[in-house]
């Protein structure tokens, strides 16, 4: 066991705080991550407020990882010493599952094991990101191609394969019009990679306070849902939306914004009910989905993808000590467009 | 003008009467149809009260239309006198647009014109099936196959192709589990085309009152959903659901009966907007869709594919005399599987 140092939540809803916690020892396929980098995601505050249920205290956040391989077990193969590597929002699952075996590990049948607030294989607890140090099992490993700075790579290990995974699922590419509701940390990224995968890009936002940043990120469009005309203007024009907000929307309106058999894929999600006339999806065939992260594999194909096209996350670098205050500016929706933390602070 | 005998409904909510209307005449591209079967769909009963809106009256309904062509125009080029035709919801649309150049004029983008309490181009009040005559332009006319009788033919204009389009689309076949939500006019027909595509087929209704029936109809399965173990059985293991209902549905509960990717097609709709947890569909990649009737080129080919299968509609055929009892059994589910008028008896 090695004793690092990290900040923690010591209990819901409490600040968090520097302490120490044990990464195990380096096994077999292990690899040990000298943390340099950790995003801070709007997922890490539901967790530790428990807006989305019960949770694992203290927990250390953190699953927008990236690092410098330190060790590596006897049995890995896939990295060694200096390599750069990242880790997402899962560390393990059960792999003998059909959608293990298919390369999506983040619907493993049996429950992916979380970065954090989660227990592993031995009932341990996992400790995210906000950390010196990690060990990983290198299956859950990925690498962070030199292109790709490692600051403005780690978000992409969770907000970029959130929004990577529904555009390529959905067909985003040339000759298709892609909507992203909502310009955050999600939503940027939404943007950068719809844009680069080749795809006439639109951003609904509820003002048009962002609009300059937008369109700098590589929207072609950007519209203020606040207004009623949008609605009109973009009825029926569109092939695909990705919904990146957890604020309740008015989704009979956004579906009607597209083509016949087009759909809209959440990747946020509003902790109540939404309300939903089917007529709203009947009428022209459409589709009203979820999407999860991604896979290993595609993890990787999304670092690929991002260093080819020299896309990275926007980022706010900050130090430990200033976590607290940024998850006060995240809630307050005050970040453009993610807070990576310096690891070398804590 | 024809004068032809039939059935109306002279103002929202009142009975069905006997009565005359007249139909054009026959034009360059149109087909006079001697209709001999008319089947009689919920969305009848919806539309004489109003349930779906303002309508127009008086209204002559039905949109399961079979019967044989006994005059056709100059220019008509796909039918001569003599030949066994269908027409169903619909009878015109733009033609124009992409929708309708893609052979889906149900999705036409200008609208598509209904087979009654509809407006043609021309401004005039459409009339539907429960009479004696019809003049439809030849390109919203299909073939009935030898192989199929007429009067088990007619509901296949409207319950075969609604449920067969959606069946093809999201790939219903061999090595796919396919579930129906509801045993009547639409979900007695899903069940037979499910099974004639190759697919595993369970019916998932509220009671087991018509196990027999759906077993003979080609269930493999079939359970009753107000047994809360139907859900902790089939948890998972849904390739498809096709829901037939208007009730409206724990939509969170049958969402979680589809394996990762599946996806839940409403094809009946509640009138009242329903509630879901976006979680019911982020967690499995899963899709809430819908789908409306068909297009013209894929009737003839469900048609067809009927014929070569030997399906049919399970009728229960009426005198025009018992159309108004037959709306108050189908109001109580009274019906297996489909009240089709003799319409020889208007």
């Amino acid at each position: 066991m090695t004793t690092v140092a990290a900040y923690a939540v010591p209990a819901a809803k409490a600040p968090l705080e520097r302490t120490t916690i044990e990464r195990r020892e380096v096994g077999e396929f292990d690899v040990l991550i000298d943390i340099k980098f950790a995003g801070i995601c709007h997922s890490d505050i539901h967790q530790a407020s428990e807006g989305w249920g019960e949770a694992i205290f203290p927990m250390v956040p953190g699953h927008e990882i990236a690092g410098i391989v330190s060790e590596v077990g006897s049995g890995v193969t896939k990295f060694k010493v200096g390599d750069r590597v990242g880790v997402g929002c899962m560390v393990d699952s059960c792999r003998e599952c059909e959608n293990c075996k298919a390369g999506e590990e983040q619907y493993c049948l049996k429950g992916m094991v979380g970065t954090y607030n989660a227990l592993d294989k031995n009932g341990e607890p996992t400790y995210g990101g906000y950390s010196e140090k990690i060990v990983v099992d290198e299956s859950f490993t990925v690498r962070i191609p030199d292109g790709l700075s490692l600051d403005v790579a780690a978000p992409l290990l969770c907000a970029g394969i959130t929004t990577y995974s529904p555009l390529r699922h959905w067909n985003a590419g040339p000759g298709k019009k892609v909507a992203v509701i909502g310009l955050g940390g999600l939503g940027h990224m939404a943007v950068k990679l719809a844009r680069a995968m080749g795809a006439e890009v639109t951003v609904l936002s509820q003002s048009l306070r962002k609009k300059d940043d937008g369109l700098k990120l590589g929207a072609d469009h950007y519209y203020a849902t606040s207004d009623p005309k949008t609605f009109e203007e973009l009825q029926g024009s569109l092939d695909l939306i990705i919904s990146t907000v957890s604020a309740p929307l008015d989704f009979g309106a956004f579906l009607s914004l597209l083509k016949t058999g087009g759909a809209l894929v959440n990747v946020g999600a509003p902790e109540e009910p939404i309300s939903l006339n089917l007529f709203s999806v009947i009428g022209g065939r459409k589709t009203l989905a979820g999407s999860m992260i991604g896979g290993i594999r595609e993890t990787q194909e999304m670092l690929d993808f991002c260093a080819e096209h020299g896309i990275g996350s926007e980022i706010e670098l900050i130090s430990a000590s200033e976590i607290n205050d940024a998850y006060e500016r995240v809630l307050n929706s005050d970040v453009r467009y993610r807070f990576v933390i310096d690891t070398a602070t804590i």
